[in-house]
């Protein structure tokens, strides 16, 4: 394990980007945060785990909504500071019940929504 | 513009993460940085340009080496801090002269080169 997070160059607050990807279907998922610990745990449990940088604790993605990652590969950048996790998603990647995060566009001078929830908030956080 | 910027949320340091992904085939090709300045200009023109940390100043992806990436679209992930920018790679992205920077795989408690340069770097840089 020290192989592997020895060549990682996490920044002053000891975290690396990670974007997740749908391993199959090449969708964007999200950007998040991790840390040595969650590195460590999501690769020894094959369940993607980020560091919340508002809630400053490892974040079990899914353990509250139950939309989990299942890790397929994590990848890291040339200069060792991006992670790309190919992951299986369950379910929906956003808190706002979206596929992924990704759903404003720049058109014409303004953001414009491009996809439309697939379940609720509400439903997603009532367990 | 003013509306694509206010909504953006620029960290500390007035910049916002932005992930390369080639528009048609769904490859993740690298991730980077872009400030208000960037992001404004990438929008007039069409040609992605980020903001280079190390070297604090406007970086036109493409201007030494010829590897340009023409925007397709640029999208806003649920909280602001995350650009996703769909585009045309020309040539490869990565400086070490692969398609994509995430060419290390974390496959037995170790990274793996899973992609070899399809240029050298002397031959991207030499003009």
């Amino acid at each position: 394990m020290s192989k592997i997070l020895d060549t990682i160059n996490f920044n002053a607050d000891g975290l690396i980007a990670a974007i997740a990807q749908q391993h199959d279907t090449g969708e964007v998922l999200m950007m998040a945060w991790m840390n040595a610990e969650s590195v460590t745990e999501t690769l020894a449990t094959g369940q993607v785990c980020y560091y919340s940088r508002s809630r400053q604790k490892l974040w079990r993605k899914g353990e509250t909504s139950g939309q989990q990652q299942k890790l397929v590969e994590m990848r890291l950048d040339c200069d060792g500071d991006t992670l790309l996790l190919l992951v299986d998603q369950k379910g929906v990647a956003c808190h706002t019940g979206r596929r992924n995060c990704f759903f404003l566009a720049a058109r014409n001078g303004e953001w414009v929504e491009i996809a439309k929830p697939e379940v609720s908030p509400e439903e997603l956080y009532k367990r």
